[in-house]
């Protein structure tokens, strides 16, 4: 068979995803399992004008055609994440502070009257949720909760194989969920926010508290060198796996912390699995065993603590592939939009 | 057109409700909009063994069907509605402290069995949301979030006219969600649970507390004679609509800390409606207008608290109508039941 035949015959072999940034656009080619055959970057000029930052996402994405050009005749679409807030529901861009240049930008709607293909739009989390449900962490499992630990906690909730995005396409704030109302003021406003809580500035911090508290010996004394302000998460992570006693300390009082969260979760959620992404998910693996104990005490049900818990499997490049699994989502299921009376 | 004709077109004009308590049955038959048309009640001998158990319930399903016979031949199926914790997947009773008569016990098939047609069985409050959902408050919102409000505290979650289980069934257990990881314990074992804070006994004790320690006048004092132990919510209810400043005090503190809760439901879920049942609903609605001011410091994006907060439809017999809402639930979406690589 040609690949003309095939076209004719309506396979779909690529996605397109870009994924939007404060300062760059990284744009790929994904095959129909998720692997991602090609990418590239190109800068964001966030601040300047609308055109301006549209003709950098055009740019990025005629990269990838004139790279992979037989790719056009098969492309399921285009998908984007972008910072928020975002309404993916109608695909535009609201007001994210880290892009400027796109005030209530209908992204989707231009991006598809640019190349002619079927566009979605949706934040990182969500993006990445969906990318792990159907092509890594998450395969063979209907309800995927997922989250993202890095500088920011996110989180993604994959029902059916598709995003459930609530009433005006914000749903899923996990980061924001507090377990701690008299606790310290999120960046969002709230209080006690596990992103105020277990954020990597929120590990590096306990660390510095810890330090400056304790009389006890730490490498992390000189990973700090004389000034603690310098200290990072990296800088935690890299003194626990070499032993440290006060990194581990400091790990272990943020995962006691993040455990609470995924007890809500779980009884309000209960998903069929949990995967955590995002740069501090790796050195939060190393207490899984520790979460898997501890969990009981802040569930409700036993039953419901043997929730398998991994490792997501995209890392770095999560972004071209969420935005390309946009595109791969599940059809709306039959059921109505509203619900009537029977 | 005949009854008789109506059947043979498959019409299901009714549905069984059973609410199953620990002490007594009430059952009773709703029509298709939902409307109770008849209901009976017999005593539960709970602590009795499984076939006791079983036998009055079947004679409460009975009873209805004596007063309504032609209701039979167009019965959509019973619903069950029991103590948790139960499977309502498998629609198995497990081991519920209020039913120790039935341990393990396939109550959805033994009814199916006994009177061949289809039966469901599940959780008070999630039955509950459902009832909400498709004839109550919730009538023509996708997503429905439903909070019971009195001795416990619990929810439920209607996606698509369906009530989301989770993996093992034991989703929704809103009440359970911890605010405050370090306050006060729950009967649950975790601490800081919603319920632990804002039920009828939560809200009985915060009296009994600012009594104790305040010297204000209150009526609270004369309700509670010359024993603070006896002081009840429904006093405090009374003394706040008598214009008591301490009982005002005491409902302000616990609709402040709903807030924080339900904060998190939205930003986690952003149903399309919030609805409140249970015992104390009605007094917390005085209060309404002030969750709606509060709400956006708890909420991480303003868009989100224009959610609609309504009163349930239905009182009392909530149990029953929620038991008959289970037959008449929206099929399962032609979504598969696991997700497959695309």
């Amino acid at each position: 068979m040609t690949s003309k035949e095939q076209t004719s015959e309506g396979h779909q072999d690529f996605t397109l995803g870009v994924d939007v940034g404060g300062t760059k656009i990284a744009a790929g080619l994904v095959d129909a399992k998720g692997t991602i055959l090609y990418q590239t970057r190109v800068p964001m000029p966030a601040r300047e004008d609308a055109a301006a930052g549209f003709a950098a996402l055009q740019a990025a994405i005629r990269a990838v055609f004139a790279a992979h050009p037989q790719s056009r005749d098969t492309l399921a679409g285009i998908g984007i994440c972008a910072p928020g807030p975002l309404d993916p529901i109608r695909g535009i861009v609201l007001n994210p502070p880290n892009l400027p240049c796109w005030h209530n930008f209908p992204l989707a709607s231009e991006v598809q009257r640019a190349f002619h293909v079927c566009a979605k739009v949706d934040n990182d989390a969500n993006a990445a949720a969906l990318a792990e449900a159907i092509w890594g962490a998450g395969v063979g499992f209907r309800n995927v909760f997922y989250a993202t630990l890095g500088t920011g906690i996110g989180a993604g909730i994959i029902f059916d194989g598709r995003i459930y995005h609530g009433r005006t396409g914000s749903a899923a704030e996990g980061g924001h969920v507090s377990i701690d109302y008299n606790g310290p003021r999120c960046g969002c406003g709230k209080r006690g926010c596990i992103e105020a809580l277990c954020s990597g500035p929120a590990i590096a911090q306990r660390a510095r508290a810890r330090l400056a508290e304790s009389g006890m010996p730490s490498r992390l004394r000189e990973l700090a060198r004389t000034n603690l302000e310098n200290l990072t998460t990296q800088d935690v992570a890299e003194a626990f796996h070499a032993g440290d006693a006060l990194a581990k300390e400091v790990l272990e009082a943020t995962v006691d912390l993040l455990t609470v969260w995924l007890g809500n979760m779980i009884d309000l959620l209960e998903p069929d699995v949990i995967i955590f992404g995002g740069g501090i998910a790796q050195v939060m693996s190393d207490f899984f065993p520790r979460i898997q104990r501890e969990l009981p005490r802040w569930c409700i049900n036993a039953r419901c603590c043997e929730i398998p818990m991994l490792l997501a499997k995209y890392g770095p490049d999560t972004g071209i592939a969420g935005a390309a699994a946009l595109c791969r989502q599940q059809q709306s299921s039959s059921a109505p939009s509203t619900v009537r009376t029977l």
